[in-house]
């Protein structure tokens, strides 16, 4: 994960304190550590005090009363935005490639990360601060975010490692997975294929068709050889049963 | 953004209204439109129906009693999970490429996305429907995230647009090839328990273990639908032959 030491998480004017309290708990699962707030309601700042897993990080947040001290130390002032018509004046950019500038802003600076009160947003006096504008990008006919979710969101992003892209390296290898031989899925068809004659579903030595079918078939299972070997056990159980109990499959017809 | 028509996110077992509400909210950002609640506490989901800019999602979203039911229409399950050390027996993947392989599964087919409860996540028989885990990298300190944030963190990589990621993304399915469906896959696993223990191999009602060991090793085989129901076929004409010559399986000990 990218270290998110350097980034200050800025609230203005927060109204309910479990998105207070939420915003703490994502800064916490992604390792943002700066929680500052701006003229929140008290009691919303009180409250929240008690979020899940991320008190120690509430009880270290700064309180000011003014968005310009809260930003004093920030040599790079980032505000988020649903988008509305007043924030043409401002560069805006999308969540991915607005982190990226972050990103890099953060290895060398502080950087402020704005998001406003949940009802109104940021104002304009607020926004007069900022270098420029973060969006996430959503649905036109829906896109305010929840403050929590907007923070975490944004957090996440934030955090991605640029390697994370590369699938490869980051998927941990699952354990035991690997391909069935072709010898493998060969013995599973040709004893799938006496069960299935001697149960009637083919006639015995119905001919190459029915087996090149059957071969095809198991081969598109995209079988694992662990799987495979239990599968060809259970097979043969199945097998032996029908011959040591039942007749053969001709005096059934 | 990418559609998320085809997207079933399932809330298993939810206990608090404000993150069914939220988790509806974000679904209503990125446009996932079909959530499906499994065994909620009821008075949770009674007041969720008031979350912001999603009632309409909510008024339509679908209470179940039991998972099965819940993803029988989907083709790939899929759990998110804060990593434990039980569900070392599933592949798991990173968000971020595990998104990838959900948007190629969405181009054909209904993917469902698990979420448990606040508390405890998927249990183990939860996870024994799924094909795969997601996990959402988070600081190993504090990995567990809020239900709706990590709700809002998913969708928003699921719905992130194409041009971000890799051409190979854009490949057509192949035609004519669609995954088997939960339902058809249960009624694979279902027959085949039958004929094996019926054979012997494992014990009748062997417990719990045994048949989401064979579910989960029949999930693993990634069967096409036409396949699955050829296989099917095979099957149960196997288990017929099975029943209608051989003798109780308990008598064969």
């Amino acid at each position: 994960m990218f270290s998110l030491e350097n980034l200050c998480v800025v609230l203005v004017q927060a109204r309910n304190p479990l998105n207070i309290g939420a915003a703490a708990r994502a800064m916490s699962n992604f390792g943002a550590r700066q929680l500052r707030v701006v003229n929140p309601y008290a009691p919303a700042y009180r409250e929240a005090r008690s979020a899940v897993g991320a008190a120690d990080l509430l009880a270290h947040s700064q309180q000011f009363g003014a968005l310009a001290p809260a930003i004093a130390d920030c040599s790079l002032i980032v505000g988020t935005t649903a988008i509305g018509h007043r924030e043409v004046q401002h560069p805006l950019h999308l969540l991915a490639p607005g982190a990226r500038k972050i990103r890099n802003h953060l290895r060398k600076g502080r950087v402020a990360l704005l998001f406003g009160s949940e009802k109104r947003g940021l104002s304009n006096e607020d926004l007069s601060h900022c270098h420029w504008l973060l969006h996430i990008p959503a649905r036109k006919e829906h896109r305010s975010m929840n403050l929590g979710q907007a923070v975490a969101v944004c957090l996440y992003e934030l955090a991605r490692d640029s390697t994370h892209s590369k699938p490869s390296e980051h998927t941990p290898p699952v354990r035991g997975e690997k391909p069935a031989t072709l010898e493998t899925i060969h013995r599973v068809s040709e004893v799938l294929l006496e069960a299935i004659e001697r149960s009637g579903y083919v006639k015995p030595r119905g001919g190459r068709t029915a087996e090149e079918k059957l071969r095809r078939m198991i081969r598109r299972f995209q079988l694992q050889e662990a799987d495979a070997q239990v599968f060809l056990g259970m097979l043969r159980k199945i097998l032996w049963k029908l011959d040591s109990t039942g007749q053969p499959a001709k005096a059934a017809h």
